[in-house]
């Protein structure tokens, strides 16, 4: 998609270098960061330099492919490193699933490391695309849609997952309008939705996760749209924090709640939700913010009392039950196994 | 309650100024506001240097009482006045309530105004203190409660509405943990409930307003208790934004969930919620975040998208059949216009 009107994708790798937009400066500062080594790749997945489900599998599998650059023949190394890139985040799946292909590719040689990994983030593009052509169907003209976090073109590698609904939309001349859930701790939505939003001219408005059943239930809200970091066989979905609340809510006041995510980030050897492992992030994220002062030095401020303590869950699950369909590179299914399953033969 | 071992009350007057803890300041400073005229106290209820139901209540009563302080015969500035001190904040019952009764009180003279003033206060404190007495009923040793926004004594003049049982608890021996919901875009959870319950003693831990299904759907939680801005006459809550998702799902998930207010919180007149004036404040408390720096320097940063509108509606209303029961100085009701006609005869 379009930072101040030129192309870019969040991810991608020259000769041995992952290169990928820092996450982390967005939406202050629009900045390259340069991977040099498989190491750097953990880091900047870990750190949330690069973030977002298709975004991770697509560093992960170049990460992987970069292992297989840095040495050409040390299978404990090759395990070790496999090891380091999968233990980074736990919850996307599209991480080990991106993982595991390069790694089976890299066994013929880095260069087919390499080329399987670029395969998979023209494919992660290719789905994306897909995912948005299926959800526009959803889309009627004229309609207020919400979301949480971000699962646009920064998640994935273009186009993205929840929000490729609303870009095939606009292109295809409906008027829309997102309410973007602020997405605390982190800000995904009023830091990285918000941003993408207003470089693609798509009229928005950021609200505290607090307002979302608010404006549901003011009839303001027609359809809800959020991506996914992994989906169990029968449907249960693990997003971010929060998407459980919004799922529940939308459910009372019955509005269509779709959740939007490639096959690469279905697990379907997880029967269900339970069995997903979620990550716990430091408490600091909850004490503290980062932003720019009035001049424009970013500076890092305490918002909670000090000594009290803090949780802070990445994600939630949200049952098969409260999701309307789970849109995909395929088209559009009910979540439950039997549909599922279908779209892996 | 107490500050560093000592014992405060939220607001107070003395003479002809009122003296208030500045909770715009809290948690990282400890500072004691004076205003010396009504116009500085309506600047301090609008600008939230007090803020919470009963606190505005009590600080009303108090500014209105500075009017005939100030001028002791012109009707005309009498009626202004009110309609100043009345337009500060739209949504807490509490405010009109304590208006009207110095108002009246302050026709016999300025002496009348602002021994009714002083006397609301002190009916503040029994009616919180009550709250505390029946509201401990509900909660059994070793219970995990959870709570939304500030509804504790900062938030009236002494004990709280919310946090009033949780004190009352405490003090009959009881052990308690609570879950401290951000409550964003303001903080009010993280910065105030958070102090009041370290200054106190209390285990807690403050939660991204996103958490809470998160923890609701774990069976982490036995029981919810918040505060009330206004409550209609049929049991519908107007109360801090965010308030209406958490009665959602913890009606989805079974846990109790009640609303701690005292009788001059209720609007019998209004008869349902959708009656209640919503105040919808500027948008520059969603893009913005203040506190100290690690040097403590507070600093004011960005934290959203420059160039995204945000909303930034204060309250939302909860409906009746989402909530278990109201907590009143009178007794625990279910809310219901059958029962809570009776608390007013």
């Amino acid at each position: 998609m379009h930072v101040n009107g030129k192309h870019y994708r969040t991810v991608w790798m020259e000769g041995k270098t992952v290169l990928m937009i820092d996450q982390t400066k967005l939406p202050f500062e629009f900045k390259i960061h340069a991977c040099h080594n498989y190491i750097d790749s953990c880091i900047a997945i870990r750190t949330m330099i690069t973030r977002g489900a298709g975004a991770i599998g697509a560093t992960a599998g170049f990460a992987m492919a970069q292992v297989y650059l840095e040495n050409d023949g040390d299978e404990d190394f090759f395990l070790k490193a496999r090891k380091e890139i999968e233990s980074t985040r736990p919850t996307a799946r599209n991480l080990f699933f991106a993982v595991e292909k390069v790694f089976d590719a890299g066994r013929s040689g880095a260069d087919h490391a390499v080329e399987m990994a670029q395969q998979l983030a023209e494919e992660n593009i290719e789905e994306a695309r897909m995912i948005g052509k299926y959800g526009n169907a959803l889309i009627e003209n004229g309609a207020n849609i919400a979301t949480h976090c971000n699962a646009g073109w920064l998640g994935f590698v273009d186009y993205g997952s929840a929000l490729s609904p609303i870009y095939a939309a606009k292109a295809a001349g409906k008027k829309v309008f997102v309410y973007v859930d602020e997405t605390r701790p982190r800000g995904q939505g009023a830091r990285l939705t918000a941003w993408e939003l207003k470089n693609e001219h798509i009229p928005h408005t950021i609200i505290p996760d607090n307002a979302a059943a608010y404006y549901m239930s003011k009839g303001k809200i027609d359809l809800m749209i959020t991506g996914a970091d992994r989906v169990a066989a029968n449907g249960d979905v693990a997003n971010k924090i929060g998407t459980l609340e919004k799922a529940i809510i939308a459910n009372r006041y019955g509005i269509p709640f779709y959740v939007a995510a490639p096959l690469s980030t279905f697990d379907i050897d997880c029967p269900n939700g339970d069995k997903i492992p979620i990550e716990q992030r430091d408490e600091s994220e909850v004490f503290f913010q980062e932003g720019p002062d009035d001049s424009g030095m970013i500076r890092k401020i305490r918002v909670s009392n000090p000594g009290s303590d803090a949780l802070n869950p990445a994600f939630d699950i949200t049952p098969a039950e409260l999701i309307s369909g789970l849109i995909t590179e395929k088209g559009i299914v009910k979540p439950g196994n039997e549909f599922i399953s279908k779209l892996f033969t």
